[in-house]
């Protein structure tokens, strides 16, 4: 371990708090709200989304696709990132889509007053339940694979819908985008996702015999990447099918979404919103000119790179324990609320909500309380020394991490707060003892 | 991928099965029941848990404490493995203790009907409210290290309570067990948990001084080993340490749980229960005899080795890709409901729920519905030709699969099933679209 004296890290971890972090009265601040404060007010662990972090993300793909794209476009945010109701009634307020996995995610979307045509359905594997709610009330739904493909035809026959969704084909582009982890991709030839180009040429045959309403192409090559350039070959890859498809004049394409962003200080920058919209929209500006196609509406499907950032995960430390071969701070969080660490290895970072500004003088390493090795936030962080009973804030904490959360060990899944200037809004209560006895029937003897 | 005829897997993979596992009208039964039929009754993914091999895993531990431990001896169920009420109910039919980890823990122990003498408290970080209901509502209270002790002491001091938990001290032995995955060893010198020897021999002398009812000492070393040897010197330090507290007649001593099982057929046979106690064992009754010291109250605390084989997850196969380079089988659950092979690469095995005895065929990966490449339960295992339609059981599900289950892409936690001959009892329902929601507050304007 290297103890000696080092600056402080503020300076540097600030750029991976959402946009409004300040340090106002030695106290990290988001929205003008004291961290700490709402950590005395609401418990611990709590989780903090940022509004005007939000607003800003979609003002940076809105206006690089303004800059760069010529055709017409859609933002679609990636639900599985994370998504409740009030979540859904934000992205409304920017016209955004939603991208729905499940007849789980829809029902959060239509809850939160996402409208029908505002909603898009992945899955490579959607129930029967997933299919009849999607062709009920989603505006687009991305086919995965032939047979499902069929399965809808066959539905269809037998009960006919009006309006049907838009029909998508997921294609497997055989190109994975560079990503920390072999489980963040997706668009490998070995991938369980999409339809090679020869099976989607034959379910857009499909869709014409049936008369079924095929508009789009989609793929997705991985999450959390930060160099375009694997995204131009499966752009090619999806554009030649497209033109042996032939499409009406308003077709829409989406290269998926994934782009990445640093959680980490030794990550910063964060990769750059425009350069990545500014890549994808050559690549199809050109490779429509080339094939003499109409410009597609070009979708994409941020989740990641949206809202990452607005989120900060708020935990108070229990214990400290220093020892010669380390120093554990114990926080009353970790793997139940964010399994990042335990799956991939994610490397976070962290500041004290309160005074926020001292110098490091030790690596520490920051677990939670669960019972498993795995439960580990962050491991060897410079850091100041924190006692016990004070706050740290885990900044890069509204992705994929909620989402994601168990009630392992008893965990009870954390509050979520909606932060704006002068306004901080519940919008998802703890969950309570009660909330974990809630599907267990005792009503006969075992 | 070697596509050569193979003989079927069913005779060796039965092993992996509940001790009820039949082959029925060419059906894969469990206690009398076709897991086909209870996956169309219930639907799929659907857990069942055979209360025989519960009983059985009981007994075996019973009698091989019986023939190689001649002190007192106690069963202790780890919950954070499975826990429900109804789980908790059947632990009392057998006079368990049951392993909490947090206040949400206990409260599924009380809630089925587990006695305050029964309810032992573990964790590395509890917090205030963990502590609280702890002194409160359980026998034993494992404490994890100094500061935590002070602030039990300190607890008491304000509000004296009585009758007061038996208090174990938690030692770190600085020796960890070989497992598979880094994230299930715990023992090792820089692990989270735990008190160094002389962090333990200052908490002892703390409980003298403040009269607190210091009985007993634990400690774990990881999770799903099956070579006892490096318990031997890790119990060798807690009777070095025990002698140095000087315990009165009546102590306790628990060198934890973790004891193994097999996973997947190459894997087999399950690690020996019997072994692992007798070594136990005889390490414990020889240490004790050469440091004079009276026999403690034996502890063991399974969790796996009781539940991981009891229980069968069932799914029903959604799609069949089959690609030159792969084949996948994907079902309708996975890692929202095991994240095991996400977290530590686990490998399972499965049966098809009907003919499960056909030849196996090809090589197939077997993969969730979620958007996750992360999504995949066992990858690349000899399979019969299955149909999309078809039910596959896999085995070996009963054990931190549920405990860690989330509602990654709006998935809903699958209903479980008790079964004994004769009976199917639904001890967990299936969650909602509805429960999905309930944490949600939309009452003001976001």
């Amino acid at each position: 371990m290297n103890n000696k004296l080092l600056p402080s890290p503020a300076a540097l971890r600030l750029l991976l708090f959402p946009d409004t972090v300040r340090i106002a009265d030695d106290r990290l601040t988001i929205a003008g709200h004291a961290l700490a404060s709402l950590a005395d007010s609401y418990g611990t662990p709590l989780y903090v989304y940022d509004r005007a972090t939000l607003d800003n993300a979609v003002e940076a793909y809105r206006s690089s696709l303004r800059v760069h794209y010529p055709g017409p476009s859609q933002i679609v945010y990636a639900g599985k990132a994370f998504l409740c109701q009030a979540m859904a009634r934000w992205t409304q307020q920017h016209d955004l889509w939603v991208d729905c996995s499940s007849e789980g995610e829809m029902a959060m979307a239509i809850g939160g007053g996402v409208p029908r045509e505002h909603i898009l359905v992945h899955g490579v594997n959607k129930s029967g339940a997933d299919l009849q709610a999607a062709l009920r009330r989603a505006g687009t739904l991305v086919v995965d694979h032939l047979a499902e493909l069929q399965h809808i035809a066959a539905l269809l026959e037998s009960t006919p819908l009006s309006p049907l969704p838009d029909l998508w084909l997921r294609l497997l582009p055989g190109v994975a985008v560079s990503t920390h982890h072999a489980h963040t991709q997706t668009g490998q030839q070995t991938s369980k996702f999409g339809m090679t180009p020869e099976e989607l040429l034959e379910a857009a045959r499909l869709c014409r015999e049936r008369r079924l309403p095929l508009r789009g192409i989609h793929f997705h090559q991985g999450s959390n990447f930060r160099d375009p350039a694997p995204l131009i070959p499966a752009i090619e890859l999806g554009l030649d099918a497209a033109r042996e498809i032939g499409f009406p004049e308003a077709w829409h394409f989406s290269p998926g979404g994934g782009w990445g962003v640093a959680y980490h200080e030794d990550e910063l920058p964060h990769p750059s919103i425009e350069h990545y919209v500014r890549e994808v929209a050559r690549a199809l500006v050109e490779g429509c000119r080339a094939r003499r196609l109409a410009l597609p509406c070009l979708h994409l499907e941020p989740g990641r790179s949206l809202v990452a950032r607005a989120g900060v995960a708020v935990y108070r430390v229990g214990a400290v324990k220093r020892r010669m071969s380390k120093t554990w701070l114990l926080i009353d969080g970790g793997m139940a609320d964010n399994p990042r660490y335990a799956l991939y290895g994610a490397r976070y970072s962290c500041l004290p909500a309160s005074a926020p500004q001292r110098e490091c003088r030790e690596h520490v390493s920051i677990a939670g309380p669960y019972c498993e090795s795995g439960d580990i936030l962050i491991e060897d962080l410079p850091m100041p020394k924190v006692a016990e009973g004070e706050c740290l804030a885990v900044s890069m904490s509204g992705a994929y991490q909620l989402s994601m959360s168990s009630n392992y060990n008893g965990a009870r899944r954390p509050a979520v707060l909606w932060l704006e200037e002068g306004r901080a809004q519940l919008i998802q209560r703890r969950e309570t003892l009660e909330d974990l006895l809630r599907r267990d029937l005792l009503a006969q003897e075992p």
